[in-house]
C-alpha cells in the first residue's frame, strides 16, 4: 500500500489555471506561486461579491478518538465526489501548521485518493501566511517592550502583559522564559513565553476578518497588556495597526490548490480549534459561496467543539447560513467509544457498538438544535460488518438525518458518491432553519452555562475565582457582548478526556477567562491547554529528507 | 520631489516572464510567485550549466558615512545603463532583511530610478526565503532541546550551546534570555538568546552552497554545541540535516525580479556583512554568469569588508574570477572623511578632499591587490563643484583607474551611461588577473594579520587569551585551512569607527574568535558586533499603513 505522500506525489497535478478556470476564474485574477498554488486577487473578490451564494455544508465528526474518524478526507472526497456528479464544487479547508510535521504528526491534506495537493508545500510553508502571521504578531511583541524600553510613557505593567511572542514550530523550551536579560540597552528583563503560531489572536483575527479594513480594526483592538490602573493597551495604542496590516497583506488573500481529482480546494487560515475558533477564514468562505453552488468545509475536532463555535462565532458574526451538516463517524470509533480497546476495533461487536453509538446520538442532537439537516457518514474500514453498518444506519435514519458509507480513502471521489447524493437529496428536500444556539446579550456566565448543558450535556458550570474575577472584569471593559470560544480536551463532550460516549452528571469546571477582542471572542478555558507543543523522544524531523531527484521523503 | 516608495509605486513593470525572455528563458522555467517576481527552477539551472561565463563585475564603495554612497543605487543604475547599452546585463543583489524596516533603516532596493521593484515585496516576505531559513534555523534549535530533554545521549554540555535561536526582526529583549522554566515537561533551563535571521549561520550556507547535496553536507557540519568533553556537536548528530534541507528546497532557488527599467535582478541571500561574508548566493551569482553577458553585483559595506571577502571566501570557494570592480564614492564623502561636518559637506572644500580621498586611495591600493582592474565612480550630487570633480578624476586616473560620473538616482540608466561606458572598456582594455590575497595554508593568525597589514594598513594584530584559545581549538578541530571572515566596524580601516580616512599607527585587537563549520570560515570579531538589533525610541513601524486601495505607504 501506498503512504499518502507517496500517492501525492504520484499525482498529475494540473496547472492551477486550468483548476481556477472551471470557477470561471481567469488566470489575470491570480497571483501565481508556481504551478500549483495561487492566491485569488482582491480584484476577483471585489468582481464576485454580487453573484449569489452556493450551499453551505460543514463537515465535523463524532469526538475524536485514537481510531481514527477522517474528517478532512471525508471533506476532500466529497467535494472531489460532487465533481464526478458534474457539480460546480469547491472544498474550503484551514491551512496546516509547520510545527507539528516535525513532531508526531503527519500532514493535514485529507489521506489516500481523497488528498489536497501539492501536500509537502501546504505542510510546509505553502504561500507564507503562516510566516506573515508570525511576522505581525513578533512585530507586535517588539514593539511593546521596545515601548516599555523607551520610556513607557503607555505605563505597561510588566506583570500583566498577556500578549505572547509566537513560532511556527513545535518548541517546548520556549513556553516559559525570561526575555531582556543583559544590559540596560537590552531591554527590560520580564517574563514571557511563545506560542504557536496558530494559536496567536492574530491568526484568529485573520480568519474573521471579512476585508483589510476589518482585518486593521480587529488588530487595532488586541489587548497586548494592562496598565498600571488595570486599564487595557492595545495594539492601536502601540501604533502597530498599520506595519502590522503591512505584513498581512497578501496573507489576507484565499490560497487555490486541487485535490487528486482537480477539485478546486480554498485552503486559507489555520487558528486552534481549542483557544480559538478552528475554522478557516471567513473571507476564503465567503468568496467560495460565490464562486461555486457547494462549498464544502470543515472545523476543528468534534461537533461539540468545532461544529458549535463553527456556528456561534463564525456564522454568528458573519451572517453565514449553512445549509447542511455532514456528520463523520467510524464503527470503530463509535465501539472504542463503547469501551473496546484499539487493538480489538477489528472484531464484530454490536453491543459496544450500541454502547458506543451515545455518542453519535448527542451530536446529532446537538447539530439539530441550529436548525440544520445533519447528514452521516461512516468512513468505511475493511473490517466493519454488514450488521455493524446496518446498525448504524437504522439509527440515523431513525433520527431524521440522511445517511450514507463513505470510501474515499480508497477511491477516491468515487467512494464519496453515495454520500453526495445524500447531502444533494437533503439540500433538496430538507430546508436549513439555521440558528445560533444563544443570543449576543446573555451574560458570560449564561453563555458558557449555555453551551456546557445544551451542547455538552453537563449538569452545571463551576467557575474557579480567577475566572469568575476576569468575567467580571470583561463585562466591565465592554465585552460582555462576544460570544464564548470554549477551550476544551476534544475527546469527550465532558471536560474529563477519559469519559467517553455520552457522559452525565458532571458540571463543567472553568479554570480561566480572557478576552480576545481583536478577533471578538471571550475565551473559557477548562483544564490545561497547551498553546506551544512539544517534539517526541524520536521526532518525525529526524526521518525527512531531500532525496537526489529534490523529492522531500518521510513527511508523512 | 518624490520618494523611493513614491517612484517604485508609480513604475508600470512588465510581468516577469517578459524580463525572464530577456535571458533567454521561457515560462516554464520560472516558478511564479504573483506577477512579478519569480524564482529560477532546478531545471534551468541544470540546462544552462555548460554556457560560458559573462563578465563579473562587482560594485563596492569606500568606507561607508553619515553622507551615503548609495552603492546599491550605483549597482542598479550600472545594470539599467547596459541595458540602455543594449548589453545583455544581469544585476545579482542580495535580499534585503524585514526586521531593520520597521526600524530606522529603509528598504534596501536601490534608489530614485536606478531601483529594483516591486520593492514593497522585497522589503517585506518577498518569495520566503528569509522565513524558511528561520524555520530551519529554529528546527534545528528545537531538535537540540528537545535532544536534551528526552535523555541527552550526546552528552550536550548545556553551558556550551553556541547555536541560536533567530528571527527576523529587530527585537532588542531577545538578546539574552533564559528558556525552558516552568515545570520538567517544559525543558531544561538554560541562557539562550536570539539573533537576526540575517546573522543565522544558516544565511550562510545558503548563500556559499553550490546545490542542495552541498548545502546538506554544510548543513550537517554546523557546530551547534560542545559535549563534556569539549567535542563539537554538529546538525548531523541530531539528525537534523534531512528536515532543514526540506525546509530550504525552494529558498536556494535564485529570484528574479526587474529594475525599473525592467533589466533583470537576481536577488538571492542576504547573510550579514560582518559576521558572515556579506554578498548575495553563489547560486544566484553562478546562474547569472550562465545567463548574462555582464554580471554586477555588490557586496556589504566597505571593500575593506565587503570586496575582501567577496574575493577571499566567495570568488576563492567557489572559483569564481571577477573580471572588474566599480569602486563607489561621493565627493560629499570623501570630504566627511576630510574632517568636514554632515552639515557643511554642500560647500566646496577641496583641501578637505585632498585630506579625506586618501580613504579612496587606500581602497584603491586595496582592489589592485587582487589583480582586478579597477574603475571609480562617483555617485554625484548636485553640490558638488567641478574642481572636486576634476580633482577626483585626476587622482584616479594616475592610479591607473578608469573613472566616471553617475547620476542614476535621478536619470536611470541614462545617468549610468558614461560609468557603463568606462566598464566596457576597463574588461576590453585590462585583463583581470585575479587572485586571492592568502592561502588557505597559512595558520589562522597569519590569515589575520594579513587582512589586519595588508588591507586595514594596521601595525600588527592583538589578540585577547580567549581568542588565542579558540583559535588553537579551531585548528586542533581540523578547521585551520578555512579563510577568516573578518567582523569589524565598517566605517573605519581600523577597529575604531571614529577613524576616519586612512588610519596609521594602529593594531587591531581581536577579541573573539570562532569556527563556522558550515559555512567555512572562522569569524575573528574586533569589537562588538550586534547580532540582534533593537527598535529606535519612534519605530518607523508607527508610519507604515496599507491604505484603502490597499498600497503600502511609509516603508521608507
Amino acid at each position: 500500500m501506498m503512504t499518502d505522500i507517496e500517492i501525492a506525489q504520484k499525482a498529475e497535478m494540473k496547472h492551477i489555471r486550468e483548476v481556477a478556470a472551471k470557477l470561471g476564474i481567469s488566470e489575470d485574477d491570480l497571483d501565481l506561486y508556481g504551478k500549483y498554488k495561487a492566491k485569488l486577487s482582491d480584484e476577483l473578490i471585489k468582481k464576485v461579491e454580487g453573484n449569489e451564494n452556493g450551499k453551505l455544508i460543514l463537515v465535523t465528526a463524532i469526538n475524536p478518538t485514537p481510531a481514527g474518524e477522517g474528517k478532512t478526507t471525508i471533506t476532500v472526497g466529497l467535494g472531489e465526489a460532487m465533481g464526478q456528479l458534474g457539480k460546480k464544487a469547491v472544498i474550503a479547508l484551514r491551512e496546516p501548521s509547520l510545527g507539528p510535521c516535525f513532531g508526531i504528526k503527519g500532514g493535514a491534506a485529507g489521506g489516500g485518493y481523497a488528498q489536497v495537493v501539492p501536500m509537502e508545500d501546504l505542510n510546509l510553508h505553502f504561500t507564507g501566511d503562516f510566516h506573515a502571521i508570525t511576522s505581525a504578531n513578533n512585530l507586535l511583541a517588539a514593539m511593546m517592550d521596545n515601548h516599555i524600553q523607551q520610556g513607557n510613557a503607555l505605563r505597561i505593567d510588566v506583570n500583566r502583559i498577556v500578549f505572547k511572542r509566537c513560532m511556527d514550530m513545535n518548541d517546548r523550551v520556549l513556553r516559559h522564559t525570561v526575555v531582556g536579560l543583559g544590559k540596560r540597552v537590552d531591554g527590560v528583563p520580564r517574563e514571557d513565553g511563545f506560542v504557536i503560531t496558530v494559536a496567536s489572536e492574530i491568526m484568529a483575527i485573520l480568519c474573521l476578518a471579512s476585508d483589510m479594513k476589518d482585518l486593521q480594526e480587529r488588530l487595532g483592538r488586541i489587548i497586548v497588556a494592562y496598565n498600571m490602573d488595570n486599564e487595557p493597551v492595545t495594539a492601536a495604542d502601540l501604533k502597530a495597526v498599520g506595519a502590522m496590516a503591512a505584513l498581512l497583506k497578501d496573507a489576507i488573500k484565499p490560497n487555490l490548490i486541487q485535490t487528486l481529482e482537480h477539485t478546486p480546494a480554498i485552503v486559507h487560515g489555520g487558528p486552534f480549534a481549542n483557544i480559538a475558533h478552528g475554522c478557516n477564514s471567513v473571507m476564503a468562505t465567503k468568496t467560495a459561496l460565490k464562486l461555486a453552488d457547494y462549498v464544502i468545509t470543515e472545523a476543528g475536532f468534534g461537533a461539540d467543539l468545532g461544529a458549535e463555535k463553527f456556528f456561534d462565532i463564525k456564522c454568528r458574526m458573519n451572517n453565514l447560513k449553512p445549509d447542511a451538516v455532514v456528520l463523520v463517524a467510524t464503527v470503530r470509533a463509535l465501539k472504542y467509544n463503547g469501551g473496546v480497546a484499539k487493538a480489538d476495533l477489528g472484531e464484530e461487536n454490536l453491543d459496544a457498538l450500541k454502547a458506543g453509538i451515545v455518542n453519535l446520538e448527542k451530536h446529532i442532537e446537538n447539530l439539530q438544535k441550529y436548525g440544520v439537516p445533519v447528514v452521516v457518514t461512516l468512513n468505511r474500514f475493511v473490517t466493519d460488518s454488514q450488521a455493524e453498518l446496518d446498525f448504524v444506519k437504522k439509527f440515523c435514519e431513525d433520527r431524521d438525518c440522511d445517511f450514507a458509507l463513505a470510501n474515499v480513502w480508497e477511491q477516491g471521489g468515487k467512494g464519496g458518491i453515495d454520500l453526495a447524493n445524500a447531502v444533494l437529496n437533503t439540500l433538496e428536500n430538507k430546508k436549513s432553519n439555521f440558528k445560533v444556539l444563544y443570543d449576543d446579550s446573555l451574560s458570560i456566565k449564561d453563555k458558557i452555562d449555555c453551551i456546557a448543558t445544551e451542547i455538552y450535556g453537563a449538569d452545571g458550570v463551576t467557575y474557579s475565582a480567577e475566572a469568575s474575577k476576569a468575567i467580571a472584569k470583561i463585562e466591565e471593559m465592554g465585552f460582555g457582548n462576544f460570544p464564548v470560544c470554549m477551550a476544551k480536551n476534544q475527546y469527550s463532550l465532558s471536560d474529563d478526556p477519559k469519559k467517553l460516549g455520552r457522559p452525565t452528571g458532571f458540571d463543567i469546571n472553568i479554570r480561566e477567562v480572557y478576552v480576545s477582542a481583536g478577533a471578538g471572542f471571550v475565551v473559557a478555558i477548562t483544564g490545561t491547554i497547551m498553546t506551544m507543543p512539544g517534539l517526541p523522544k524520536s521526532p518525525a524531523a529526524e526521518r525527512i529528507y531531500v532525496d537526489d531527484d529534490g523529492k522531500i521523503v518521510g513527511l508523512f
